[in-house]
């Protein structure tokens, strides 16, 4: 697949090729073709065809990236410049677009519209997310427009990836479901576990978090929790601050950690991965079904 | 086909229904579903298929507009302010990737690979054409480079429009293929009309063209002939200038109108449309056959 990934770069226009090359191949964990792969082989899929829709999501997955960023304005990402701050918009645009098209391309070579249905399906949700990075600006975020929020950005295009692998696999419906439900509930896991990460740091790595959405002025699930419970004042003040000082940045993480919310977004987390390892309970039991629990047990449980 | 588009606008995020209404509602000539239509009625198409694909390719078709609007700080199109420019970056780049996936989502239900190849293929097309506006910059922009730009950003989807009717009209495959190239020659006919029109002005209307390529920068047939023959460094002081005076743009324009550039830029036009009348030769004689005659005939004869 990543020797595709490379293919579909290097037939991008003259000047996209670089930049497409680039997103396409900066340390992406391809954790959505590795759940389309291991859905696809509960059952009996194509060889071709699975390979193609893999690279597929993880080129559609990358066009996303690259929107947001525009959008974002981000400087960096995975530690090195987006495609925007480097290449500029116009090409970071246009590079988009041909991933967002060439996505689609490669799945009517395959040519079966469930999995068209399932890529359209969960891009209408990913361009809904895109507006609604619930900014602070003093108004009270809720629960339930976070997690619809991340629903569209985040889960959709886990669960697509699982129904496009179940699909190819010729699974049955019921199956196909089980994964879809699967996909969806360690898509809201895994993000919750990234907003958790932006607070305390990633595992095996010293010290704390950046605090890059609490900059960005994005409220995520233990901001939400620490605005109710703890120093709402001075967590407002970094969110409405797009260039905070890091006395202040870090005043507003210590702020965030000082209240249960942390602990109580890995409760929640911890809720969906349960009932993602529910869900492919339904399926027969396997090599695959044990990668899948696994996966799921790594997204949340760091102490896993 | 319009009170489709209205829902598609209606059922859009909350935040975008605005934008899109207005966009999908802002004017369009709705050439591409009228050839859509066309072709397939050389046959016999379902009727709800074609309606949803004729709106499919009218959505795609206004997202493109969106992006590109984006992407060239457009202020107003079609008389009217831009997405952009009405409601910001943001709200436009989420509302033209929302409408670019409801096309394909809408081709989904459908469920004919070939109408996603036609459209995901052109779409390609689209995204890589953004960028080449070929600036003036200096350098001089050569016919094989502008042909190579309209057929990516205009001819593919007319294109695509006629081969996705001619596929819902079931007809056959030589059939198909001469529709393709009738949709190909018109999009470079309607194209250099398009370019004539912005110097000369539109037919029946008042006064010369606006000149909107010349301050964009934007090297039309017409200009590229312009400026081997004639004064050519009055016309590149225009291209060169983002905000002329309107003298000088009178002058860019008075120089370009001296030569016979948009003589030659015509008969090229004409030349594009005796060769799409002669593709649908092929077809079978028909009232729609005589309409696709017809729509060749005004879009570049304006004497016609």
């Amino acid at each position: 697949m990543e020797s595709l990934l490379v293919g579909v770069a290097a037939s991008a226009p003259a000047d996209l090729v670089e930049p497409a090359l680039g997103a396409l191949t900066s340390g992406g964990k391809r954790l959505r073709p590795l759940l389309m792969v291991l859905s696809a082989r509960m059952g009996e899929p194509g060889r071709e065809d699975l390979l193609g829709a893999a690279t597929a999501i993880e080129v559609l997955h990358t066009a996303t990236l690259i929107h947001d960023d525009i959008v974002d304005r981000a400087e960096s990402r995975r530690g090195a410049p987006t495609t925007v701050s480097r290449y500029g918009r116009e090409i970071a645009a246009a590079t988009g677009d041909y991933l967002f098209a060439e996505a689609f391309s490669e799945l009517a070579r395959i040519g079966d519209p469930r999995l068209v249905r399932a890529f359209a399906e969960a891009s209408v949700g990913l361009a809904a997310g895109e507006l609604e990075q619930y900014r602070a600006n003093g108004a009270t975020v809720e629960v339930e427009a976070y997690l619809e929020h991340i629903r569209k950005k985040t889960a959709g295009l886990f669960k697509a990836a699982c129904v496009a692998g179940g699909t190819l696999g010729g699974l049955s419906l019921v199956q196909i479901d089980a994964l879809a439900s699967y996909g969806q509930a360690l898509g809201i896991a895994f993000q919750m576990s990234d907003d958790i990460m932006d607070l305390v740091g990633k595992p095996g790595l010293m010290g704390k978090g950046i605090g890059t959405d609490l900059v960005e002025g994005t409220v995520t699930l233990p901001v939400i929790f620490a605005l109710r419970e703890g120093d709402a004042a001075r967590i407002r003040r970094v969110l409405a601050d797009p260039s905070p000082t890091p006395e202040s940045l870090e005043a507003g993480i210590d702020a965030v950690l000082a209240t249960d919310a942390v602990a109580r977004t890995e409760e929640w987390a911890r809720d969906e991965t349960d009932a993602a390892l529910e869900d492919i309970g339904l399926l027969p039991d396997s090599p695959e079904r044990e990668f899948l629990e696994s996966v799921a047990s790594e997204v949340v449980g760091r102490d896993a």
